[in-house]
């Protein structure tokens, strides 16, 4: 079982109310490939970066066992640039700068050594090419897809096409409400379910997650963490730690769906720890194992063994 | 064990995007004790009434088999009327009347047969009457504190006062950031702890409950409710289903909170399906107990036998 990650490769400029950093690498499918590594030692990268990329960046996705031959080096122009600041509750961010560069042109072209991955991560890209990846593989046990509002209001007709191919979505509370219309996220998730995506997971930031499948809702809750350092990649963090374990697993039953969930959550909270990516450079599987276990027992309610009613 | 119940006994006028009544059975002590009547036989109800209090709405308590004894009825005036109108969001409302009548005058007398009470719920009244309570009861084995906004601005010092012989405090996430004067929740419950209460229960409304104790925190889901009708007293069913577990099943350990939360939030899921306290009017046991197994199920993460980390 093989993993493709698609996505942005780039430079991010953060400022948080606790610190600030130029220029570090950044993009949708670094946080997913780097996350995924953890749980799965086949992953496969799609991406474009430019000239400027620093080979000791792409040492970090080789010390990793990332397959870089879907990478594509464009030397005509600079990396993909983007530059952000958080405000003080760090749930709200400006964006500064963004600067496509070589990201503009990209146009995902899939080797022929991946064109049977297993799971399928589509990081946050404009719809028609998402589907454009879909077009170039032969059959995928699962589409796993994210998008943004960005998307959701200039793209519809591509988003509403590719959705009809992705087994799950992932997206944030206002994103639902805004891809489906409807302000209750129980009824938006019908209403999404009923364009393709089966499973859909949405996140709420600060109160954790929703997962609904076919059968039912499983309920995530959020790490209580007392100090939020950067927020950025936190979502695509999320989607590699949830995608890591299925491939890992590779049990894609009700049960496990709920189990990913969790360790995409965790995931998610050691990514806030530190700038950027740093923190997903250095974690070891027994920090993973017991954040799992501390989420876990964050919201494990011991069976009764009398006084039921 | 018993359990004693102060607080508001009132009329009240709501009128929600659903619907609107003008008058039906209120107050946080009718909730309190309603809710946990189904979990525990021995109620005793502290309160004022006036003279236009029906005698159809006494019999509601007694058909629930709550004592009565300690209920005033004060023939100089009528009972307290709250009249209010929830926005379409159900999250806000509007207070269009208040008259506090009778209830002005409250001072509340604690029968002899009530003094040994184990568990004490302090309904939302003046935290200076919620401590002239406690002054009259010999040695409760619990105390259980509800309170709001209003006190926490107009009548901190008595507020304090009340906190320091407190165990556990159920307030809302914004009151726990105003009584802390800290944003982030962890950081908050950490300073409200030290107040007195050694447990804390935060409500987050559609995004759950945290409960904080001496050794950890638990994370409760909200139930994903597709319709709330009127949202009137759930704050105060919370508190009567946690409460009543917890009489029912005479066990304060952490692991028995945490169920004792998820009983509140089951307890507080049927309250606003109906007005007022319509539903808890005519509950059974099998409904509750089917309730609570869809909550733990909710949030339930099964063991996983293999592929471990």
């Amino acid at each position: 079982m093989s993993i493709l990650v698609v996505g942005s490769v780039a430079y991010d400029g953060i400022e948080t109310p606790f610190g600030k950093i130029d220029r570090i690498l950044g993009g949708s499918a670094t946080y997913i490939s780097l996350t995924s590594s953890y749980f799965h030692d086949s992953l496969q990268l799609v991406g474009v970066v430019g000239k400027d990329f620093a080979d000791s960046d792409l040492q970090r996705f080789k010390d990793k066992n990332i397959d870089l031959e879907g990478l594509q080096i464009d030397n005509s122009g600079k990396t993909f640039f983007w530059q952000g600041k958080y405000h003080f509750d760090l749930n709200n961010r400006d964006t500064l700068d963004t600067q496509l560069n070589v990201f503009e042109k990209f146009d995902p072209v899939i080797p022929e050594s991946y064109k049977d991955a297993s799971i399928v991560c589509l990081g946050n890209i404009a719809p028609a090419l998402q589907g454009k990846v879909l077009d170039q593989i032969s059959k995928p046990d699962l589409v796993i897809l994210d998008t943004m509002n960005f998307w959701i209001e200039g793209a519809r007709e591509d988003l509403n096409k590719t959705l009809e191919r992705v087994n799950v979505l992932i997206i944030n509370d206002s994103e639902a409400r805004e891809l489906s219309g409807e302000p209750n996220l129980v009824k938006a998730a019908e209403k999404i379910q009923a364009m393709g995506p089966s499973t859909l997971i949405i996140k709420k930031g600060e109160h954790g997650a929703l997962l609904f499948t076919e059968t039912g809702i499983f309920s995530a809750p959020a790490f209580p963490i007392i100090d939020i350092f950067d927020p950025t990649g936190a979502g695509d963090t999320f989607l590699g730690g949830f995608a890591g374990w299925l491939a890992r697993s590779g049990d894609f039953s009700d049960d496990n769906l709920r189990r990913a969930v969790i360790y995409g959550s965790a995931m998610a909270s050691f990514c806030v720890e530190k700038f950027g990516p740093e923190r997903l450079l250095d974690l070891s599987a027994t920090e993973i194992s017991a954040r799992y276990q501390e989420f876990r027992s964050l919201s494990a309610i011991p069976v009764q063994q009398d006084n039921v009613f």
